[in-house]
């Protein structure tokens, strides 16, 4: 049995009775409600879900013929099941969808959407605030300072606009590409060149930090090399306010196994800061040839899974969620990127298929998850209303005969108060 | 023809007598004795050159059976041939060869050498203050805090003891691999995995710049992927006092070509920083295989070399010196690594031979130096004892019939007045 004592928090809770007296040698039942530990999905059909289903995210939508946002029942039913797994989303934040035209960002979608998913519980990320990839063109009509001058302002629009209910942002994706980029010309590499990638890392992170000193800010990438160590190493040396590191793991090409989650974790882990996998993916389908190098060159056939394929998939994340959190106490956050099958190259990278039936992958996830890193015990508090508790980091549901109260197990809180109604 | 005007300067000069009145209507010779632009070598020899044969120098040491500075005459013929075309040399100060025993450094050594060559006009670098490979073993006994404080000192006190004679310096070799070197443990590695790769270089960059605030700085690396000018950005911007950019390019395994000095130097030119071809190997043998990754499991036969290879590897030469210093203004010195056959590898990648005579390679090398990009002419002063000149940049001998004088032709000094006695 691994040792999860980091996951774990040992407190002394007091049961009160809404006359402000302990409950003594009262029979309670302990419930988790949710975890401390951020298990993540893409959440972008919640964008339709809350909006209707046209909605004008560009680049970031998932509104499109091969969507499943049409049918308010299917919607329904998988947004029910999103919600039965993860308390952690990633909304579409992609510069390109999000203000496709200058001066009218879709500030109310988003804002939908995030508030929708606080409303359950779910802690939500913007992705991302500066990218290369998928950026809005109008920009390009503009000299390097005035678009420098527009992307800082962006971020502290967006920042500001969704503070208290976005308070997590990737604030930076890709960097170590991005002055080298040559599929395209595009504004975002044209700073990043002539401000070189440290001086734009501080800047930005300079604007969301100024904006809400609070905020959880990442800088997140797919280049897992030497590179991306050092770039980050640079950039906190020279001040910039990364306090989280994203670390993508599509895994389209080969499942990393526990060894390559070591060699990569090793490099990045001794910084300090948390760590979140940002997008990872692992296919119940055949992998992209090696000399595929673009994965948007890939694309999978809609017969691509198998039932063996599908059973590699649960098999291949439950090891890696299952090293993540069991051995490396900085991993705080695990998104996986594709809720269903069949939306980014048409890979069956979801954990639900096209149909909306659950893989094994979902019913894997969910054993860990809602099983086996789950705490609820039955117990009976002491002469003085006490019980001493231990479980997995998150809030906790308390009931009794009398009613019920809620409460927080968290690190360096030893003692803790419950009022029953 | 290539536009050298980077590499040239315009004057104005007045010639002026002994008696304090200009020299008009005078002819004079004017005639280039030493380039601004720094034409180095590895200038090791000079060490047993000026020490006698027996010089204690570990690691750095050019001292062995095989080595040529046991005949005086034959030192004192590879000297003159190395001064024939060099004005910048490369000494070693390798931890392991120049402080053996903790505590006697050899500095009397290194000043002699240094004294030698500065006496001949030729500027000197100190390779290197610190670097993993070569360390001293004695330095494993301290913790980690005393070995960077004992790094810290070793360079105050080298670069304090030579200031006025050297005032350039490798500080730091090979940061990339530094911290995850694992052919062997070794005292630096330690404390560059504890400190970072930026917060090492910043910490041995501060030292060197508080010892010696005008002296010349350099970073200097073999790695030339996006790793290293990574770095160098984080370097720079976190405060890091690197004042010059050093870029190994030892060619045993292939000659660049052009098309990669262009793409190396494209990574590393936006710094807008004096670029260093620190150590420049081109060898007249066969090339080590691909599938060897560490050179040092190289070694070349006696009879690698032969007449067409050292006609290719003077090519090569040429191309590559004619490249950097016609098309890259930024590049200010070229170091060729090797000055005779035999040395690292037993390669032959000298540009004279190990029995003395000179290579082809030597004598592309002094038509470039010496002839091509020299300046030579003959002119007659104006009534009021002026001459218009135009040069590559360096210092110049004028020669009258009453006597001689000189001077140096550097950008922003339109006029200068040269005494003739």
């Amino acid at each position: 049995m691994a040792d999860l004592s980091h996951r774990k928090a040992k407190a002394k809770v007091q049961i009160i009775g809404e006359d402000g007296k302990s409950l003594s040698n009262t029979k309670i039942t302990v419930n988790q409600t949710n975890h401390e530990f951020l298990f993540g999905c893409g959440a972008f059909e919640t964008l339709p879900y809350t909006n209707g289903p046209v909605v004008h995210n560009g680049n970031g939508s998932i509104t499109n013929s091969k969507s499943p946002g049409t049918d308010r029942s299917v919607m329904e039913d998988r947004m029910q099941k999103w919600l039965g797994l993860f308390n952690y989303g990633t909304l579409p934040f992609y510069w390109g969808g999000f203000e496709p035209e200058e001066g009218k960002p879709h500030t109310e979608q988003l804002m939908n959407a995030a508030t929708f998913l606080k409303s359950k519980g779910v802690k939500v990320k913007g992705h991302p605030l500066c990218w290369h990839t998928g950026c809005v063109s109008w920009l390009m009509n503009y000299d390097n300072e005035t678009i420098l001058k527009k992307q800082l302002e962006r971020i502290r629009r967006d920042v500001g606009n969704f503070k208290g209910v976005i308070d997590m942002w990737d604030v930076i994706n890709e960097v170590v590409i991005m002055p080298i980029y040559d599929k395209y010309d595009n504004a975002i590499t044209r700073i990043c060149k002539e401000n070189g990638r440290v001086g734009l890392v501080r800047k930005v992170f300079e604007e969301a930090y100024q904006t809400n000193p609070n905020g959880t800010f990442l800088i997140n990438d797919f280049n897992m090399s030497s590179n991306y160590e050092i770039l980050i190493d640079g950039c906190l040396n020279s001040g910039a306010k990364i306090n989280t590191i994203g670390l993508q793991s599509h895994q389209h090409q080969g499942v990393w196994g526990k060894e390559k989650q070591e060699e990569v974790l090793s490099r990045f882990e001794h910084f300090g800061l948390p760590i979140h996998f940002t997008e990872n993916t692992i296919v119940a389908g055949p992998l992209v040839a090696p000399e595929i190098t673009d994965l948007q060159d890939a694309h999978y056939e809609d017969d691509a899974a198998t039932p063996e394929l599908e059973e590699k998939q649960a098999n291949d994340l439950e090891q890696m969620y299952r090293n993540l959190f069991e051995n490396h106490p900085l991993v705080t956050a695990i998104t996986n990127w594709d809720f269903g099958d069949g939306a980014w190259l048409n890979a069956p990278s979801g954990v639900i298929r096209k149909d909306g039936s659950l893989k094994p992958a979902y019913l894997r996830l969910q054993k860990l998850i809602k099983e086996e890193w789950h705490t609820r015990l039955e117990a009976t508090t002491d002469n003085n209303g006490f019980v001493e508790l231990e479980g997995f980091k998150g809030t906790y549901e308390i009931a009794a005969e009398k009613g019920k109260g809620s409460f927080v197990l968290a690190a360096g809180m030893p003692s803790v108060s419950v009022v029953i109604k």
